[in-house]
C-alpha cells in the first residue's frame, strides 16, 4: 500500500488543526489597544499550539521520508495521533480563555502526553511493516527527545494541580521548554538518509 | 479519467469534516473539572464519528488502490458519499448535545444508513466503468460488512424511536459494534492485491 | 508552469466551500422531529449550494484535463472564480435562514451569475494560453450549457424581486433547473479525449 | 528533502485562510437591502485579504517552482509565514467591523509587514540550500516589489494611528496600492524560466 494518500490526508487534517485555532481569536468589539492586549493569554496559548502542530508536521515529513510501504495497522495508528492533535483547539481555548487556570493547563498536558504516545505507537507500526534493511531503525535512533518530551509532560500534569500560586504558569513553561528542543529540526533521519 | 484529483479532494473533504466536528466540543467557561464532565455526551459522540469518518477514509483508500479509471458517474457517486458524510458534524453535535435523546440518536442512524448506501452505490459504480479483469471485483468479494452495516443502521433507527427507557443507548450500542467491525481494516483488498 | 499546484490549491478551497458551509445548519436545542423540519429551508439550500459546488468541482476537473500548461493570468482568472464561489457559503445562509424571501434570493442569484462569469473568463485564459493543436478549444464546443447558465441566472435577479406573491421561488425554481441540466456530468471534453 | 509535502500543506493552510475569511461575514437577520449594504466594511476588508493571500499563494507557486531541494531551516521559515497569514482573518474582522478604526488598520498592517518580513526569511533560506548554478538566485533578481512593500506596511502603521481624521483611511488605500502593484503576477521567475 502506498504512503501517498496517507501523507495527503494528515496534511490536510494537520492544516486544518493549525488553521482553525485561529478562530478561537475571538474578535473584540472595541477598536482599542485594551481590547487587544486582553486577548494575550489565548495568542501565547495559539503560538505555543501553532508551534506543536508544527513540530508535528515537520516530524511526520521527516519520519514518512524514510518510510516505504504502510499497512492497515498504520492507517490507524496515524488516525489515533490525528485524533489527539485534534483536541488541540479545544485545549488550547480553554487555557487561553481560562488565563491558564489549574484544570485546563493539566487537560493540555493530557493531549499532549497522548498526542505524544501517539506517535510513539506510529513510529512502532512503522518500522514493524518496512522491509528488512530501510532506513528507517537507524535513522529514528535513540531518540532521546521522543522519550523526554512525554516525560515532561506527565511531570506538568499534576504540578499544574499543586495548591501552591503559579504553578500552572510552571506547567505551560515546560510546554515551551519541550516545543523549544523540537524546533530544532529533526535532523537525525535527514542526517541518516544522507549518509 | 485519472483518478488522483478525485482522490485528492476526497480527502480534502474528509479531512475537513473529521476536522470541524471538534468545534461543536464548545469551550465551557469555568475552567473546573465538573465543567469538563459535562461535555461527556458529546466528546463520546465525537469519538465515534472521528473513528466513522476514519472507517470511511480507510475504505475509499483501499477500494481506490484496485481502482484505474473513474467515470462521471462515479464523480457523481463520489459526490453523494460525501454528501451524506458532510452532515456527520450536525448529527454529531444534534445527538451529544441533548445527551442521545430519541431523535437525534435515529437521525444520527438515518445520516450513517443513507452514507452506507452511498458507499455501496460508489463502488457498483466504479466496477461499472472498470475494464475487464481488473482486481476491483473479486478484491471487494462478498463484503459481509459491507452489507450488515446498512441493516443494523436501519434497525437502530426505530429502536432509537421506541416508547422505552434507555431505547436510544441501545442504538447508540449498535452503532459503537458497527464501528468496532470495521476498525479491523478492510485487508480483502489488501489480501487480493498481494495474492 | 505547471498545472498541479493550482488542481491542488482549487480542490482546497473547493472541498473547504463545500464543507464549511454544513456548518450554517445551526444544531437546534430541542431534540425533536418539529426541531429538525424547522431547518428545511437551510437545508435545501444547503443541497442546492453543495450540488453547484460540485459541478463547479466536476466541470474544473473536466476543463483541466484537457489543459497543458497555465500562465499568469490563469492563477488569476481561476482566484477569480474561487472568490465568488466563497461568497456562496454566505448566500446560500442568508436564502435558507430568510425562507427564500426576495432579496437574499437575488443575491443568490447574483453569486451564481457572477461564478459563471467568472468560470467564462478561466475558460477563455486557458484557451489563450495554450500552445496550438490542443484539444481543450475543441473540447469544450459550443458550450450551450455555458452559455444558458448566466442568461437563468441574470433572468431569476428581477424575477426574484418582482412584487408577486412566491416571485422568489420562481427563482429558486430556476436554481434548480440550472443544477439539473449541469449534473449529468461535463461529458463534451470526456468525449473528445476519448476520440 | 523533497519540496512537495512542503507545497501540499502550505497549499491546504491557505485555502483554508482565504476561505475561513468569509466565516466573519456574518449573516444578517433581516432580509433586506439595507442589512446586506451594513455589511460593506467587513465585505471591503475580505475581498483585500482575498487578493493578499491569493498575492501569496502565487508567489509561493512561482518562488517553489525554481527550488529544487528544501532543508529543515526552509521548514520552519515557510510555517513563520503561515503563522502570520493566519493571523489575517482575525485582522481582517477586527478590521471590517470597527469600521476602519485606527488601531484595528494598525494591527492589519503590523500583520502585513510580519508576513512580508516571513517571506524575505524563506527567500533567505531557500537560497541558502539551493546548490549552486540553480536559477533561483537570477530568478528572484532585485526584488523592487519585495522590498516596497514592508517599507509601504510600517508606513502604514504610524499614519493609521495619526489623529487626523480619515488618517487610517489613508493607511487603507496604502494596503490597497500594495496589492495592484502585486496582482500583476510575478513574472520575473517566469520570464527567468522560460530563457
Amino acid at each position: 500500500m502506498s504512503k501517498g494518500r496517507l501523507e495527503a490526508f494528515s496534511d490536510g487534517v494537520l492544516a486544518i488543526i493549525i488553521t482553525i485555532m485561529v478562530l478561537e481569536l475571538t474578535v473584540p468589539h472595541e477598536p482599542t489597544i485594551e481590547a487587544l492586549l486582553g486577548l494575550w493569554p489565548v495568542f501565547i496559548s495559539y503560538v505555543l499550539s501553532f508551534v506543536y502542530v508544527g513540530i508535528y508536521w515537520n516530524n511526520h515529513h521527516h519520519l514518512f521520508q524514510a518510510v516505504k510501504v504502510v499497512d492497515g495497522r498504520v492507517l490507524w495508528a496515524n488516525l489515533h495521533l490525528l485524533f489527539w492533535l485534534s483536541l488541540f483547539p479545544f485545549a488550547t481555548a480553554w487555557m487561553g480563555e481560562n488565563h491558564f487556570a489549574a484544570v485546563p493547563v493539566a487537560v493540555y498536558g493530557f493531549a499532549a502526553l497522548m498526542a505524544a504516545v501517539a506517535y510513539y505507537l506510529l513510529v512502532r507500526a512503522l518500522i514493524r511493516c518496512q522491509p528488512e534493511g530501510t532506513v528507517l531503525r537507524r535513522a529514528i535512533g535513540s531518540d532521546t527527545k521522543g522519550k523526554i518530551s512525554p516525560l515532561v509532560y506527565a511531570a506538568a500534569i499534576p504540578i499544574a494541580l499543586l495548591p501552591i500560586p503559579y504553578a500552572p504558569l510552571v506547567s505551560f513553561a515546560m510546554f515551551v521548554a519541550v516545543a523549544l528542543i523540537w524546533v530544532v529540526p529533526d535532523v537525525r533521519i535527514e542526517r541518516t538518509l544522507r549518509a
